[in-house]
This record gives structure tokens, sequence and C-alpha cells, in this order.
């Protein structure tokens, strides 16, 4: 499965693989893909550089990324987090208590941390992974929202780092385009995460035709041969999957009762919320998005006041496994993840599959085929 | 393009057109695609008819077919359509009456008929549809609402008629099978008209899987070449195009204006509304949706009653074309629908894009192709 973008990154299959966790991304890259570490979790330098030094020692050699969540706004000069803390209002606090006591959700201990804080979105943090990354041989840095900012831009490519931006609209990829950056990644409506309401059948070609010749990736809604087949024919270079991986032996969520969850979901159980971040993110649907999305309720403030609002909240119901709260972001494949199994089977699957839909695409339009040398 | 079902049907390319036009129907089916004529607009059997016997005499004896809308549920004996109307909330009456008064909408003249009746959708007047049709060659009988009754199964079947069915869950195709039709249409979230919230990358693959052996076609989101390849990728049989047919020269929309819409509409200006039927149809995104879908009003009806109260008002918008209420159901590939050509010409460059795809994607996974004798 190549394609120029794939030969640039000197990666055997064009299929990018996003993670949070280094031993899945590591297991990818492996595997012949291109894994991408998500960063955003990793508020200590010094936690990235050990990570980052784990991923090194577990590739072979073999070419991996980094994945940033940069703001393209500017944040605005001595505003802190405490002042930012102060814009939420009382009664979205007053919500968030109610809702956890409805559904007795134990107070953390003293002094534990908070799993996920509104820093790690922070340009600063961003910069700080930055600093850090690219001390090491990473071949792609992605970025989550939006362009990065340009003099990032010009920092990667004078290490020969090529940047990446997800879009979800011809118009936001256009943009990133005139940024300068290398790399979009079309992320379609069923995608896991922050997605648009686009679907990828549409945004793929739609997004190719108007960045061209910069390469797309195919994002949402891609889990198998076949969904890789149709992303690729869809005229995108790769495909980029984030969902799939979290079902694999190596992902590490801390949770038995929230991977049983994912096992046991089908492609109708997840929503576009705004819950989690303040944007709409696909994520499981639960009683905790459903309070969010209720047009009784409060509403979900925007990005950054509600991760910030509600990131001890997600914290608690993750440590205590409360059902009916407990979720994550995922796509609407997570319908067929329905087995744990180690990333090579999952990967090999994929590849195994794409040339079985080869195969049956070549038949319906009358070709026969060989392998070329 | 040829798959087992287009084999079936006698058709060169598996590629099927639904239309309400049966000058669109016919230059589809003459292209070597597989015209669906829609039923739903024609109350009066004879009118039906009169189109039937124009498209058997120019459609050079190849095969087409015939889409009806028929209820799965039964119609409660002795409810009249005026036991209906009577069901209407006054306050959703003045609703429409003072959203078209906001615009200055003029009333109909004098006995001046609405286009859009809600018999049409009655399961006596598919009937009465159907009763006309088996009299003509048609090859596929389709069901735009859940599987036809068993009896008009058997019916089909006897005539030789294949059964198909639209379907947006993986039980909906199932419960399909399982009343024993022949082919279910996978109609993704990006698709015009009808639809569920799965995107089609993630459902066609999953439908296909749920009632294998049969037959799969795809539906949404597929305006061009690429895109059918993507849908076949995915594993369907053939293609289910709507929406890429409107703004072809053979189309009768009755209205500049909405065609000049559609042409400059992109690919975010559609919106899953309830405010055509009462249950969530794609559509273009107008002030008329907007007021159905605004939290702060009476939101629409379940179907039949919000297609009921909306039918005369929707004809005056269409008649006196007025600008910011004026709507089709669409799907998201109205961004591709840029100019208005024949049906041939669109046709051709479909299968063009198509083979274009099929040796880009071979490249990709390392073959060389030649074509079958």
């Amino acid at each position: 499965m190549e394609t120029e973008l794939s030969k640039k990154l000197g990666v055997e299959h064009a299929i990018f693989g996003f993670t949070p966790f280094p031993a899945v991304a590591a297991a990818i890259t492996r595997a012949g893909g291109f894994g991408v570490l998500g960063a955003v979790r990793y508020t200590a330098p010094d936690d990235l550089k050990r990570d980052l030094d784990w991923l090194q020692a577990h590739t072979d050699g073999k070419p991996y990324g980094l994945d940033v969540v940069m703001p393209a706004k500017k944040a605005v000069d001595g505003i802190s987090e405490a002042d930012i803390e102060a814009m939420i209002p009382a009664g979205h606090r007053a919500f968030v208590r109610d809702t956890l006591a409805k559904h007795h959700v134990p107070e953390l201990a003293e002094g534990e941390a908070s799993g996920w804080r509104i820093t790690g979105w922070m340009e600063q943090v961003a910069r700080s992974q930055l600093d850090v990354a690219f001390d090491y041989p990473i071949k792609l840095l992605a970025n989550a929202l939006g362009s990065p900012p340009a003099d990032v831009i010009r920092r990667a490519h004078d290490h020969g780092v090529l940047v990446a931006a997800l879009a979800g609209s011809a118009k936001h990829a256009r943009r990133h385009a005139e940024a300068g950056i290398d790399v979009v990644v079309a992320q379609g409506y069923e995608a896991g995460g922050h997605t648009g309401d686009i679907a990828t059948m549409v945004l793929v070609p739609e997004i190719a035709e108007a960045v061209a010749p910069l390469p797309v990736l195919a994002a949402g809604g891609i889990g198998s041969g076949e969904q890789i087949a149709a992303g690729l024919a869809l005229g995108a270079q790769g495909v980029w999957l984030g969902s799939l991986w979290l079902t694999t032996t190596e992902a590490d969520l801390h949770s038995r009762a929230l991977t049983a969850k994912l096992l046991a979901a089908g492609s109708g159980d997840t929503v576009r919320s705004r819950a989690l971040t303040g944007k709409p993110a696909r994520q499981l649907r639960t009683e905790w998005t459903d309070a969010w999305d209720d047009p009784d309720g409060p509403g979900a403030l925007p990005m950054p006041l509600q991760g910030l609002l509600v990131a001890e909240a997600v914290s608690r119901i993750q440590k205590y496994e409360v059902q009916p709260l407990l979720g994550t972001p995922v796509g609407q494949i997570v319908g067929r993840m329905n087995s744990e199994r180690g990333v090579q089977a999952v990967f090999d699957e994929l590849t195994s599959g794409f040339e079985k839909a080869i195969d049956r695409i070549n038949r319906i339009a009358g070709r026969r085929t060989t392998r070329e040398a």
C-alpha cells in the first residue's frame, strides 16, 4: 500500500495510526504502518521524554510521528488558568456536582491529580512538548486544532519534519494549505473526537481537490481493509485510524469496564457531543453526554471552559468506573471493535482485507491483475 | 461495472439512479445504468400509467424500476385523511401561517392543488400504483419506508420483480431480510431524504455483513466515479444515487430559483431535519428548516402529521419561489453539483471517473491490470 506520501515517510503501508499509548504507536510502526503518538496528556516534558525514549527504542528504526493539540488562536497574554476558571458560571459547577451526586460518584482522594487537564491544550504546553520532540527523529508533526503557528511549521521543516493538520471542511483545509502545512487529515463526521458534520465519503474528495497537490489522509469510519480501500479510492494518499486501536491488547485504558463498553458498543452508540471539550466531539453516548446535550440542562460551555469544568469529574468517573457515565472519544467504527487483539493481528487483518477488497473491486471493474515485481 | 446483481438485472453498470422524473430515469437506463422512477407524487393511477408508457417507450428495452413509499405499519381501519388532519394542534397551524406571513408567501389560487399530498404515502395509494406498475416490465420495486407487506413481496416475486428496501441501520436491514426482500439499499447519514445517523462508510459493510448473501447497494455521499469505487470497495453490489440527477437538464424541478440554489450550495448547506415529513430527512438548509428545528419553536410533528401540516405551505413556497424558504431533499454531494448537464454526460463522467479511481487504487496496491476480454 504505497503512495507518494508513504514513500516520502519511508513507510511500507500508508496506514497512519493515532494513539495516546506509546506501546500501540510502536507496534503500528513495527507492523509497517506509521504510528502517531498523541501528546495531549503529557503536561510534564520529562514524561514525554521518557515515552519518546521508549518509542525510539521499540520501533526498529522505523518512522513515527507526534500529535499535539495547539490552538490556532493566539492566547491572550496575561490570562492564567485561574482567570479562565473564574469564567465558569456557578450554575454549571452546580450541574456537574448534581450530576455526579445523582450517580454517587466518589470524590478523588486528597492530592490525587486530575487525569485530564486543560493545560495540555494550551500553546505553552504544546511548545514545551515540541522542545522535547524535536530531539527525536520524528517524521511527522500533526496538530489536532487548526494550523500550528508559522514559527512551529518553520521549525518542523528545519528539522525535516512534515506538518499535518486535521480538517473537517474544505474551507479549513484551504486555510491549512495557505499556512504552509504538508498533509491534511480529512476527518469526517463519523470519526471519533472532534469532527464536523460532513461525512468522510463527501469530505475526502472535496478536501483533496481543494488542497491539491497536497496529500490528504482519510479519517473517520475506517477500521477494515475494505474501508481503507474506500478511503484511498476517494483520492487520499493514506488513511488515519484512531478508534480501532483502543481495544488492542497494547492499549492501556486503565479501565476494564471501559474496554468492555467499547467491545459491546454498536455503531449507533456514539454521539457528537460538546460534553467533553465544548466543541462537537464524537464519543460513546452515556448518561453524562445526555446530561450535557439535554435541551433542558445548562448545555456545554465553549472551549476551553467546558474542558476545564469537567476535567475532575471525568477523572472521577473513570477512576471509579461509574458505568452509566463512563465514556471515551471513539468513532462509529466502534461497532466492529468486538474483540481484544494485539496490534499486529489487527494490522494484518487490515492489510489482508485491503488486498481482498482490491481483488473484489477489480472483478467488478472487469480487470485482471498481477502483482508488480 | 458488473456485479451478480447487475447481471441478474441485465444492466451494464451497477449504477442505480433514483429520480422522480421519467426523463431522467429513462436517460439513466439508456446510458447503461438502472433508472428507478419515484412514484410518490402519482396520486392518480392514470398519471403513473401515462409516465410508465413514456418510460417504456424511451428505454430501448433496457431495464428500469419503480420506487414506492409504502409504510411498513398497517393503516388503522376507518381512519380517514380528515381524521388525521384533525390531530394537528392549532398552535402548529398558526406557526405555519405566521412563518409564511413573515416571508410574505402568497396564497394559492382557488382550486389550485397542492403539489405534495400525504395520500401518496398511504398504503392504498401505493397499492393502486402497484396495480398499474405490474403491467409493465419493471425489474425492481423499491420501498423507501420499511419492508413492503408480505403479499406485495409475493406479488412482485410472482411477476419476476426483485424487491429492494432502504435501511439506515443493520437492525432495519435484518428486518428487511427476514421479510423476504431481495436487495437492501444502505442509506448513509450523508444521503438526501430520510436517513439515520450512521455514515455510508460505516453502514455499508455493516449491513452487507448483516444480510449476507443478500446484495447491498451503497447510498449516500455518492456523486463521482471515486465515490462509486469507494461504495463498491465497501462490499456493495452497486451504488444508489438520487441527488446527483436533480441538476441534470432532464430534471424538471419547476423552479429555476431552486436549481440555482442547488448549483450554488456547498456540502455544508444541508441539514437533517424533521421539517418535511416528521422523520429526519436531509435537505437544503433554509429559513423554513431553521424555523422547525428552532428549539424555541413548536418543533415538527411526527410522521404523517408533519407532512400533512406543511403540504400546502411547501407548494406555496415552491410555486412563488420564496428564496429564503425554498428547499428540497438533497444529500451532502450537493457540494459537487455545480453545473447543469445532460444525464448522459453526468453518467459518462461517473464511469470514466470510476476507471481512473480503479487505476489509481491499483497503483497504490502495487497491481498491474489488464482488461478482461
